[in-house]
């Protein structure tokens, strides 16, 4: 068993309920004994849903069925199964994501169309809906507004605390929640594939801005993190709009580009970024939280590329897991990145301390403050690569001896 | 101290000396104590040199140094150091170069432009040349054609054994030898900045033809290995040609494509796949050593890319270090590579062993053979990805806890 991230939190958000948005999670004993494994999620009748889905070209069966379905945009059930993750498993993984979304339809009283679908855990064994499908039609019976936290747990596979983020917010001044819940752990750590994500409101957006407002949203936050730079093949992020909110005065939004809808924005990249810090944190074998900034990159693009490249370094992460101000390596990642950099003018700081400018180390950095700067939990890398105007923030954690151990020893 | 690696050769093998090269190596004490750490090479007039130099985008001041001179082609001295790479160093890095460069030519009374330079270890550090080019003269004296050995122990840095590879070819019936030296370690551990190879002939061959025929072997070798998927500042290959053997009636090469060049193309590319396998067998903490074979791809440079995705997984790495037979992972990363690849119809195997194909768990495929295979020292892992016909073969070492050991400690 994994030693609990030193970055848990001490106590668990307590998170509103959201109307027409009910949970319901239990012990299907798919793989783990002992822990809640199933989550069935049940929305009002016209709730819009929105979603970003792993590119990874070996996708899940689950991951498939939910992007064939996104294109309507509609959401009745959400049935999330942890333990196996349904990918490469080839016709019979189609056929159990079939099975399982009938049996949820039929609990739902729904159409299967509206069922969307999650499976996280080991990659390549058949999962056997029979397992789990005969339970769904009693989790409906019990779910309940106040079941997220459980939610949450029920969703996780190596992760070593729920992740839960909430905010409020309001549309032409109505309050609208915005609830989330996620598992990661190893993100991305495919074999127990995977980054999950579900996000949950009572404002009312249509499809189509619902989709315009998250893709950038996650491009900042999710799709801004890494453990190890692997791609999970099941990766999903579900945005449930209920738009119960309309009952107490909400506008129902047609239109990404509403001035109406400038706060619900910036509080949904909020919740995104929260969960995806907390992923981080949990990351495998993690001890340091890191933030990787790059200024200066000719393109935001450039930008991102170059921030990757340092944060998915091993020598750079290994580094920083020994405490070690070891900047030279992140010259080294910024020099494989194959963007645009300007070695002559290459700047590097650790939080406030100037450690290289215009290309050699600064005349004003002492070792000892670096060294020093490196025993924090958070360490911030800012580096201007002295070409452009662009920038970029990405996040990592540390690679660590713990992260072999859990990785080399995972399934046996 | 590193343990030796489980690879490490019982015996090294004894180059036989070629005509136009000789080799001195001393104590400079540059960064280590009680070990040899500078490399002076020196060649008779007429030396050909060609060279594969690192694609950073922040190289060494030598790896500039040699970029400039490689057009020209002709080479009369190497001068190598270990302990500090002259990376990220500045003007005074560019300044050590040129005092260097000035001593060698002086040492070796021949032009500066005919002195190629190659530094390999710390990052970052101004290196300070008083230290070592005082001895280029006294060196000169003393060098000797059956140094060579002594000269692949002068460029380690944490290698745990020297590296040495020769074969005997011919030309037009006359015999010719290829001698090479590398140093890898962390290949590519750019904070030991580097994967280091020198490769030595007594053919003739123009400096034109000689780039023809370095750059295609590179490709299949150097370039297909792979530690940690960190790209070098300092990486570098230099072969040079002293055309000793026309005078045993060898002729002069003055074009790539020249019929004559057939087996000595092919010894070649032994010699650089006989170090580069030994740089991964010495990889940092490697207990493994791992062909990954990719066929079926829509081009070679697709096959090529998903080799590297597999061959640079952590998740993959750590499986093969736990001795897991997790053939999800390897899924997972043939998905995250981004090139073509049909899910449904992708196979992998063990070895001999079908263990997934058709886009699930083959029928025949039993995890007890899968783990006996796993046990191996030297694992291959074969995925077909059922879109084409192209293939690559890349190859790479296991991620264990000994190279976040060796990583996390190593400055400290």
């Amino acid at each position: 068993m994994a030693k609990v991230s030193p970055f848990a939190p001490k106590e668990l958000p307590r998170l509103p309920a959201i109307d027409g948005v009910r949970f319901a999670s239990c012990e299907a004993g798919i793989r783990y004994a002992g822990r809640t494994d199933l989550l069935l999620a049940l929305f009002e009748p016209g709730t819009t849903v929105a979603g970003v889905l792993t590119r990874s070209k070996t996708a899940s069966a689950p991951v498939e069925w939910c992007r064939a379905r996104l294109q309507h945009g509609m959401a009745r059930a959400l049935v999330v199964n942890s333990g196996n993750s349904n990918a490469f498993t080839g016709k019979r993984g189609r056929e159990a994501v079939k099975l399982t979304a009938e049996a949820a339809a039929q609990a739902a009283d729904c159409l299967e169309a509206d069922v969307y679908l999650a499976s996280t855990g080991v990659i390549g064994e058949p999962l056997d809906p029979a397992k789990f499908t005969g339970l769904l039609a009693g989790l409906a019976e019990t779910a309940d507004p106040e079941g997220i936290g459980d939610a949450a747990r029920a969703i996780m596979t190596t992760d070593t605390y729920p992740k839960l983020a909430t905010r409020q917010t309001e549309i032409e001044g109505v309050p609208v929640t915005i609830n989330g819940i996620a598992k990661g752990a190893g993100m991305i750590a495919p074999d127990m594939a995977t980054m999950l994500a579900f996000i949950f409101t009572d404002a009312a957006i249509e499809p189509g801005p619902l989709r315009e407002l998250l893709a950038p949203a996650a491009e900042a936050t999710f799709n801004a993190i890494t453990i190890d730079g692997d791609t999970s093949t099941s990766d999903t992020l579900l945005l449930f709009a209920t738009g119960t909110a309309v009952s107490r005065g909400a506008p129902r939004i047609g239109l990404a580009h509403d001035q109406r809808l400038a706060s619900f924005r910036v509080a949904l990249t909020e919740v995104l970024l929260d969960l995806a810090h907390q992923v981080v944190k949990d990351g495998e074998g993690a001890t340091k939280f890191v933030t990787v900034k790059v200024t200066g990159a000719e393109t935001p693009q450039a930008a991102r590329r170059i921030a990757l490249s340092i944060a998915n370094s091993p020598l750079v992460k290994t580094a920083i897991a020994g405490e070690d101000p070891n900047w030279g390596r992140v010259v080294m990642a910024v020099g494989k990145a194959g963007e645009a950099a300007d070695r002559d003018r290459l700047s590097i700081w650790l939080g406030d301390i100037l450690v290289a400018a215009e290309g050699e180390v600064a005349s004003s950095y002492r070792e000892e403050a670096g060294a020093a700067y490196m025993m924090r939990r958070d360490i911030d890398i800012i580096v201007d690569v002295g070409v452009g105007e662009a920038s970029a923030t990405v996040w990592t954690c540390d690679l660590t001896a713990e992260y072999i151990a859990i990785n080399a020893d995972y399934r046996s």
